[in-house]
């Protein structure tokens, strides 16, 4: 069961890539202030997409640094690429071997841009494209669906958030990751019991916001690989300008909701959803919107809003793998798709 | 019926739109260049964001400019605003109303950028913030479900790329787009009779790439908001990276694959589905994609793939259109939805 191996590995995960990689970090940080990039352009491919989307909001909001996400095609299909001028370009892959994240990369280095790749591969064609590598340290990931390597990427890119702005509360805050990982874990139990309810779940819809837009991303991607559920994200006000309209009664809602500055805004969404009749699963440290709840998933007290990420995952990651084995599927091949996908 | 006659009011709406905006977008396009700026910063919702989708790839692959969607909530709930140094900033919004479109073009202007506004309703607080404004001039919208308003936003990103670039020969493509729509809506009976097919569909996947991935945007939201339908799009390259493995035996895949740059890859993925035995909806001009199809929906020859978005979500939206009526749902007022949504 590599998978639930996986899931399971990522509070050692987490606590050796902060050790191992804190210093090219710091490096990596002082040459990014050296050269003042007016953004960042990152690439990269489906769960390293959706940690993409954290680096969106926590360098916005932390480090003041706009975030574009990458069009790939634009390097491979189309004539020319944009030019990246004084951008920061950054792709981020698991195997780093999908040649159009290798492309752009290349690309940024030809127009003279700073290039900075995350992978679990520091040999692969990506990391050797690169000026600067961080490694994922994650050991192989076996399952073909990506669980330890996502939260490593998450958390490379909170170091580097933390290492730009020099932050000692932050690292110490960052330091204690681990620790809240291993108490949502022991949470395994109880969430293998509530998945037993959604054994004929077809469709769902999973809402984030702001720091946790990625968390929705990626619950409803592991959903969608593993169990075959249409399973669609998006955040809160997006929701709200018109696919709201597919919610009925016990139409199930997927909702990431930790404390902080998003908090009001999801509560607002959550009560309208629960007036509706919608069927309501929700990743919360807050009682007040865990008591919505058919489905609580209860996060520990204290992390901070744009920590929570990295955290608020887990039960995620835990209730689509409960719920695959609920299905009767395999949980570590799952159809039509390989661990390593090459798109151009 | 609002959303009908709005449909088919499109080639019209588009040859006023071109007609009457072209100084105005020549203007605008001596200013950039006059700027320089090193990317555009563009922040919608909803449909708007999807139209954002174009000037994404069209703005890349045709003036070389890089353009970062903006997460609104970095500046509604998180303390500081990211630094826009030197971007175009660029809010699209049909009713130039909600709070968080108009705060990002705001903080803009704060900033010193040069801000663009596109927008139906040049006297909206959206449009009074900006420093430039296109009016869109498709006269009120009253259906719920955006269609005209859409394709003029399209049209005002393609008008802004040919003003850029100078180009007279896209200046002409781009003036033969209200009659490649008119083409298009011919086929309106034939769309009435294929939706039949999908009375009791519950979900599905849309697929679109380069230019039209907005195309798989905008078709999948006007289903979710008219018809209830979970639909959720994809380009073919993130398709592959996961969500492929839903896809079993009469899975309803809607795929817009006109000719082009991205066409080979598309086949490719459309070949793969068909060998899965998913069931194909397809828009298409090319005989090959479409005679995989149980639904094809055929475009005009001769349409460059750049122009095609503006044509090739017609089709699509009168799919919706129809399944909406074929379901016996309100094609006017879709439930918990309404015309204008105030986000913040």
């Amino acid at each position: 069961m590599s998978l639930y191996t996986e899931i399971m590995e990522q509070p050692g995960v987490i606590g050796q890539l902060l050790a191992g990689q804190w210093k090219t970090v710091q490096t990596i940080a002082a040459e990014i202030r050296h050269r003042q990039p007016a953004y960042a352009f990152l690439a990269a491919r489906g769960t390293s997409d959706n940690a993409g989307r954290y680096a969106n909001y926590l360098w916005g909001a932390h480090n003041r640094l706009p975030v574009a996400l990458a069009a790939p095609s634009l390097f491979t299909f189309y004539e020319q690429p944009p030019l990246l001028s004084n951008a920061l370009v950054v792709g981020v892959s698991q195997s780093g071997k999908s040649p159009d994240i290798v492309r752009v990369i290349e690309e940024g280095k030809t127009q003279g841009c700073l290039t900075l790749t995350m992978t679990n591969v520091p040999a692969s064609p990506l990391a050797r494209a690169a000026d600067f590598v961080v490694d994922l340290q994650c050991g192989e990931e076996k399952a073909v669906a990506a669980t330890k390597t996502y939260t490593a990427e998450l958390a490379a890119i909170a170091m580097l958030s933390v290492a730009l702005a020099g932050d000692e509360t932050r690292l110490a805050e960052l330091q204690r990751a681990p620790d809240w990982m291993r108490q949502v874990l022991a949470l395994d139990a109880e969430i293998a019991r509530l998945a037993e309810r959604y054994r004929y779940m077809q469709r769902c819809a999973v809402i984030g916001r702001g720091f946790n837009y990625c968390t929705a991303f990626e619950w409803s991607l592991k959903i969608k690989e593993l169990t075959y559920v249409t399973a669609e994200p998006y955040s809160s006000a997006d929701f709200r300008h018109g696919p709201i309209a597919i919610v009925e009664q016990g139409f199930p809602m997927l909702v990431v909701i930790p404390s902080g500055k998003v908090f009001g805004d999801l509560l607002d969404l959550l009560k309208t959803l629960h007036g509706q009749g919608a069927e309501l699963i929700v990743i919360s440290d807050q009682p007040e919107a865990l008591a919505l709840a058919q489905s609580p998933f209860q996060l520990p007290t204290g992390i901070p809003e744009w920590l929570s990420p990295l955290i608020a995952i887990l039960p995620a990651q835990l209730f689509a793998y409960h719920l695959t084995r609920v299905k009767g599927y395999n949980t570590e091949a799952p159809r039509s798709i390989r661990k390593v996908t090459e798109t151009h």
